[in-house]
């Protein structure tokens, strides 16, 4: 793997002078052509070897580039707003938005390999953590993300040349400590197990750049004009997807599905429904103050047809919590921020701390309901998101999150009669829009991606419920109960430990190499 | 203060049902324009006596309105990226956009209210507390807000009461704990505390509205009408200011002024430079290695007209730092979510962490530089922008930041030749622009706009300098230098003590009351 990285690579300072003026010229358009087109963030990961030039490959790309259109990201010690959400949170709202150039120094490679060779994480552990890495990066680069993964590369020599070399000049002594004096010794280490991330993630979609990184004119030019060539070519066909697409979806060939088997006359008397309500309201709200919930958090979707009676439930929900525990959001149409990032990077946003919920009113879902149905998006996109979706919400259960879903059910003629009833009642009125009628004559198309979904998405750890909502009363109070069901058992439930160790136990890195 | 609220106000039931239906059509109505016309952020503060209805209300305004525009922000105690950042900068990132309303369970008035009845802070703290409060209001009712600032009161014996009643009800028992009894001891001093609170952030622009909380009817019937004839009246004439704003200018009668008082020949040879560049970038080095300047962040600003050298200058001082120590931040257009929030919004989102820096490429004086000489905000505002300007600046430097402000001046012969020399070097062609040949035709406005900047914003905490930029040399080397010096004497410094106090110290109001 890092052979061709310990050939000695050099260049001289004629060629070198003589190379960098038109680089940055070639650079600086790029950089201004992605801006121009706004459909491509640019990731580099800046890794590797200690005094492998890491921070001043940053330096020399931001002398050689645009800084208005760079960031760079930097990952200590996850702060308690990030250790209280699923791992990957705190890289997700770090993304560079489309068109500029997001430099990551560190990334979501830097714990799995630091915790590797301190002993704090299982090679079992450390693979679950390369799959998921190769899915997230796989779906960015789906989303029109270039990534581009760098390793600067020492062998044991030259990383102890670099180091005293460092060492002897006043401007750069500061950056060598005993800390990196330690990390010679564990060269070795770090070799076997960088190498064995590097092989695991090295993929089509994704792959590992690896540079020597000794000689700093060759390190650098290197380096420039692989981002440039790679920004190039990606300017030239962004349209293209990396990675094939998920098979197309059977046809309902017998028209029996899980939507078409559901009772719709179900239904609870006024009398019954208070009772029931006012116990499960109870319930829930004692679950969430029991001292184990402060571990958890707590996810609800709602998806249904127009006037299901999603807001009516929420409603019911919150009446039992307290205000300042839940977060109800809508999902609206993305703005400008949120469209310049991944799909998923919206509902991120809004993933609750551990101890508080955050309710849904339609979701993510919408990919695969309504941008299928509408045409909103290409068909290779809502196919996909099947399976990032679920990859989404695992990553929630794995950080203690309880995720629940559910679809409330109505046929096409109750849905008829409410709009009807709407338009009588002086304060629902605003609620009935020319788009609610249009989209009630996709009904059917509506229908076959309802039944998809709860196929491709109803999962062990976020199973979808099917509710029965032509009666109100029984809908809110089979929400009430699944909602308190659910969330008992995971109270009982150990708590998943794939999360970030508990504060304290976390070892900053970066302090560690100051002092 | 609070007598009106003490009469045992009661609606019957027959009076609020009858009330109820128009009520809500309205409240929907008004919500509804608001959202369509996008010009007014509501924040609702939602305050006062334990068990006056706060989270009842919350609630019933949940039912009556559309919960797609509304938000709840809750504060507990805060996060370390809230602790690690000026006071107020919570506050900032809470904020609702523009066409929705916000409410504030717990606010910016909650922490002094309790950390006065606590001990915690002196009477002095509490009043320039109170200041701060004051002004960050009026700015806010001047950027479009509707503010309105509920208290629910109750008296003594009426506490009791509701708290008895709240204990009795099974839904509602839990929100009754020892932690409220306790209150009830503390309740004149809560009293008089509130009650010097509310006299002195009785603002004109933001006044309290004291509601008694003991009727539920009453309580929502009156809150609801009063957020609906509030937002009906904003809504009919959105486009007044709140308050005076400040005096205008004096004209400059004798052609002295600072800018031209600058020596523009000051030089510095190659070699002094260099030696000079490297001994003040390892100094800086050293002091943002300092162990002290973890309790401290820089906040740099560059300013300056085009071609002044800003870029080269920000390079060097980045050149001496860990990129994972700083954010360059350019300013750009601001995107649809920062259009949607006050003026320095924008740039409170970069604000830097303890340990941290942030380089502004341009800044928030923008507003007083190209707004106004181009005239894209009205006078009023960029008046009143210097009085904000100032106080933002003070938050900072109170939270322990060292704030460093740079104008980099040149001729107006120098930008010429930059200007041309520009565009013969491949590499810096992107850099010239229509724009930047434009803004030289307003040289004597932008010159007249600087001296007064100087003149309104150069503060004790934050002063200008003014840096002869003709010459790079001479302006990079200046720049380093006054960086270094400021960031020494800031370490030598006691840390100002205006924050949160240390975590651990934090009470967390919030989970006292669910024990």
């Amino acid at each position: 793997m890092f052979e061709s990285a310990e050939l000695g690579h050099k260049i001289d300072k004629a060629a070198y002078k003589k190379a960098v003026p038109q680089l940055r010229a070639d650079l600086l358009d790029a950089q201004y052509d992605l801006k121009e087109q706004g459909r491509i963030p640019v990731i580099v990961l800046v890794s590797g070897q200690d005094g492998a030039g890491k921070g001043e490959t940053i330096n020399i790309l931001y002398e050689w580039m645009d800084p208005r259109y760079l960031s760079t990201l930097a990952f200590a010690a996850p702060t308690d707003e990030e250790r209280l959400r699923p791992y990957m949170w705190r890289y997700w709202r770090a993304l560079p938005p489309k068109g500029r150039v997001g430099i990551f120094a560190g990334s979501w490679y830097s714990s799995p390999i630091h915790d590797r060779i301190d002993g704090g994480m299982t090679q079992v552990q450390m693979d679950q953590r390369i799959d998921q890495i190769n899915r997230f990066e796989q779906m960015l680069v789906n989303e029109g993300a270039l990534i581009l993964k760098f390793w600067f590369h020492l062998t044991k020599e030259g990383q102890k040349r670099r180091l005293k070399a460092l060492e002897k000049d006043p401007r750069t002594a500061w950056r060598v400590t005993k800390w990196n004096w330690d990390r010679l010794k564990t060269y070795d280490q770090l070799q076997e197990v960088a190498g064995h991330v590097l092989r695991l993630t090295n993929s089509p979609w994704a792959p590992w750049i690896i540079i020597e990184g000794e000689d700093e004119r060759y390190r650098s030019l290197t380096t420039g004009k692989i981002i440039l060539d790679s920004i190039r070519d990606r300017l030239a066909d962004a349209g293209k997807q990396a990675t094939p697409v998920a098979p197309p979806i059977p046809p309902n060939i017998n028209g029996r599905d899980v939507i078409s088997g559901l009772d719709l006359t179900k239904k609870l008397a006024k009398k019954e429904y208070e009772a029931q309500l006012a116990k499960w309201q109870g319930r829930l709200s004692e679950l969430v103050r029991d001292p184990r919930f402060r571990q958890r958090s707590l996810i609800c979707v709602f998806e249904g047809a127009d006037a299901a009676g999603k807001g009516g439930a929420i409603r019911r929900i919150a009446a039992a919590m307290d205000a300042r525990d839940y977060q109800i959001v809508p999902t609206a149409a993305p703005t400008e921020e949120e469209r310049a990032q991944p799909y998923l990077w919206r509902f991120w946003r809004h993933i609750p701390r551990t101890g508080r919920a955050t309710i849904f009113d339609r979701s993510w879902y919408g990919r695969v309901l309504v941008e299928r149905v509408e045409g909103f998006c290409a068909e290779a996109d809502w196919l996909r998101a099947y399976s990032e979706i679920n990859d989404f919400e695992h990553e929630q259960v794995q950080a203690g999150a309880v995720v629940v879903k559910f679809w409330l059910q109505i046929s096409k003629e109750e849905q008829l009669r409410r709009f009807k009833e709407r338009e009588k009642i002086e304060f629902k009125r605003f609620k009935i829009t020319d788009e609610d009628w249009r989209n009630r004559e996709k009904w059917d198309a509506y229908h076959r991606a309802v039944c998809d979904m709860v196929d491709r998405t109803s999962t062990g750890m976020a199973p979808w419920t099917l509710v029965e909502a032509n009666d109100k009363n029984h809908a809110r109070v089979k929400i009430l109960r699944t909602l308190c069901e659910r969330l008992a058992a995971a109270l009982e439930a150990p708590i998943p430990a794939a999360g970030f160790p508990p504060a304290g136990k976390t070892k900053d890195l970066k302090k560690k190499g100051k002092k």
